[in-house]
């Protein structure tokens, strides 16, 4: 059996015209018209149904097939008819249809509007729903076209581990990952968990950021981005914060804060431009169904300059405005989402990098300005989200970043490669961070984590 | 500063050639020869050095130059000038040097041959020698080839869970995920964890396959795939197995045995044709320095039909060269990697696909054949590696699947949602699955995973 499919048909219109094909796919809607039938099938090859019509004088087993369920899935060949006059293009006019596999009538997606909550509950079959073909599409393009964004400009890919034994960057919001039995771990005479007995010897847990060993590979290759999972145990149940997400931290060699803002820039851009040429179905729906004006938003944010401001700059501005907004604002706070969206939403009107944060208020890595308070990160905001992307120039002198960590009552010794990079070779150089889920949610309007994350992990729940 | 890469003057020599042009990068050596000196400068964009000479009478800080250590990363401003005579097809002669970071004489990288064994200790410092230059370019080559072949052909990119609380496949080689206190649990009465007081609600572990989730998305998208990581907390100390390493699990709907090993074997002549275009002067460093014949070994391969043979035929052929085996093959008996080895590179000299293994021997998932003994698995054999992909079609009637979940003593609750999809709609379909390592490794012939992920994780070891 040779299989066509609705993308390849809808793609291809004029040739398919008149010709036999087999399609194979499940049924959105069955409807019997005595003497006729309409079946709506999707195949998951694209986010349009095709319509395939059956007539009782043509297909044998008209009877059987008008009364399946919803969501039977069917092997149909017939012909394809271009119907420029009707609301859908072309139909498909059958000529044989064969049940694949039945479904019943308690099939838990009937044709009519469901709840995103309750879908939630039936998560192995929601992506047969139109929101969720739209949004899981638009996530495996938004996917690729990032990879083929750093691939084009010689990025390398990299694959940082996962689980990791060094304590970094707080080990509280980590999760412990181990294979003794927790209800009889071996202990240590002190009483403490003797973990030399544990899988890697040690204790271990999963990464929060893959930046530090990112690091380790743009001293070798230049530019290198990850794309892989990292994991937050924060006892939060928001709609922006899930326990397991997707990241891509991209670290550039010879580079400075301007380098790395441009190349953001561009990515977004680039992601924008790509989904939009590629899912124009599927960002229609999200435009008019889910969230009004998305596609005009998109637009507007892949065709404008953004804007960057410093931080003080931003802070001054604020300032004039502390009526409007719940936590006042002055020089040396960290900025809230309501004071992140007023900036990009409200003064700028388009994505705005606000830079040279307080460096009390930022990571230690971050390379410190010449004015010795405030360091060389830039956060992305954009309309309709706030922070987007977080990144910064990274601290390449050995003594300055060694005194930080000092400062900050961690130990150096606990950074001994991190601190080789800068003993063998250092350079300038930069990087950001992009929570993946949070660019499929701006892309499609989506305002919680939950619905662009394929099983997602949060507090009590790992279902799926 | 406008940064030329070295990748970039190779690829266009002759339009560089006399052009003034700026480049970054680290010395892998420093000749001084008194009136000139010899800078061979690497700066990760390709496997290949620019040999940059530098004058006395130019260079106003030649001495300074001429004396720094290996490992010094610089910034070189000169002129392009080919040398069509010469070794190297151009040179950089310089007009001005600058440090940008200075090495030291205890630089770990000096000029000569290092034991992989103790490169694996300096980790960081390792992708700045040519094997781990070469490893790692073309493992991110090759994982872009998988999501190009994958997205060309319509595949949806899905990202399962990392994070499961289902104990589906042999938990005892599961890592546990957990925010306890394993110095002090929560107890039930019954002196058991109390897990209800655990992140998740409920115990939680790393996946060990993404199939069973995938599952879902191609009984939606009709074609997915993942690309991700997995964990086995195997206690097993080979040069084959990690405890974290990346896997692709490609999932066809409508789709039998023969499908998946026709996409399958498109999708290994494509990696390798990809690497082999993209990465020549790597391919020939591995073929040269790391493993005699490698490339015309993948060529062969990429230019062969891949042999399908029935598990009952190849035990037929190895029951005759028995006395060639450790293990002596019947029927019913696993393969081992002498046998698959054998058959791949004695008898066939191709890759070969063997098909339709007993039941037994195989998981619950897969189809049942006809005759009741065996089910519609394929497992890929290659020369020089055994056996590189395993799959099958899957089990898509519900009756037979519920009763050897049964049979196999494991419980149809707990498969719920994976039975579900036989419930409404189910169809045929395929699926197998790579360890991204094992492919790497056969792409550049270095036979220890250790080498070939870039700070692997393995039975008492997660450092960096």
């Amino acid at each position: 059996m040779k299989r066509t499919t609705v993308a390849q048909i809808f793609a291809d219109q004029a040739a398919f015209g008149g010709q036999t094909v087999t399609v194979c796919g499940w049924a959105r809607t069955i409807r019997d018209m005595k003497t006729f039938g309409f079946l709506e099938l999707n195949d998951g090859s694209c986010f349009r149904n095709l319509q395939v019509v059956f007539a009782d004088n043509e297909v044998e087993n008209f009877k059987e097939i008008a009364k399946c369920n919803v969501g039977t899935s069917f092997v149909v060949t017939g012909t394809v008819v271009l119907t420029p006059e009707a609301k859908q293009p072309l139909e498909l006019k059958a000529q044989t249809i064969t049940v694949e596999g039945p479904s019943t009538p308690d099939y838990p997606l009937q044709k009519k509007r469901h709840s995103v909550e309750y879908l939630r509950t039936i998560q192995h079959l929601r992506p047969r729903t139109n929101l969720f073909s739209a949004v899981f599409r638009v996530r495996s393009v938004a996917a690729h076209a990032i990879h083929c964004f750093f691939q084009d400009r010689g990025f390398v890919y990299v694959h940082t581990p996962l689980i990791t034994a060094s304590d970094c960057e707080g080990a509280g919001e980590m999760f412990q990952v181990t294979t003794l039995d927790l209800a009889n771990p071996p202990k240590n005479e002190d009483g403490s968990v003797d973990y030399s007995q544990d899988f890697f010897g040690k204790r271990a847990n999963l990464t929060v950021s893959g930046q530090l060993n990112a690091e380790n590979f743009a001293m070798a290759f230049g530019n290198v981005y990850t794309f892989g999972p990292t994991f937050r145990a924060e006892n939060s149940n928001t709609q922006r914060h899930a326990a397991e997400f997707w990241m891509i931290e991209p670290e550039m060699a010879f580079a400075d804060l301007n380098d790395y803002m441009d190349t953001a820039e561009d990515m977004i851009k680039y992601i924008i431009r790509t989904v939009m040429e590629k899912c124009p179905d599927e960002m229609n729906f999200f435009s008019s169904f889910v969230d009004k004006g998305l596609k005009e938003r998109l637009e507007h944010v892949a065709s404008s300059d953004f804007v960057r401001v410093t931080y003080t700059d931003a802070v001054e501005i604020l300032k004039k405005n502390n009526d409007k907004f719940d936590y006042k604002v002055e020089w040396g706070c960290d900025l809230q989402t309501e004071h992140e969206r007023y900036l990009t939403e409200v003064v700028f009107q388009k994505p705005v990098f606000v830079t040279d944060y307080p460096k009390d208020i930022k990571a230690f890595y971050m390379r410190l300005n010449d004015d010795g308070k405030t360091v060389a990160a830039a956060d992305c905001l954009v309309p309709g989200i706030g922070e987007l992307i977080g990144g910064s120039q990274r601290e390449e002198r050995l003594e300055l970043l060694e005194n930080r960590i000092r400062e900050l009552g961690m130990n150096p010794e606990d950074y001994w490669w991190y601190l080789d990079l800068r003993r063998y070779g250092s350079c300038k150089h930069a990087g950001y961070g992009l929570g993946f889920e949070r660019m499929v949610m701006y892309l499609t309007g989506v305002n919680n984590i939950r619905d662009v994350e394929l099983h997602p992990r949060t507090v009590g729940n790992a279902e799926f």
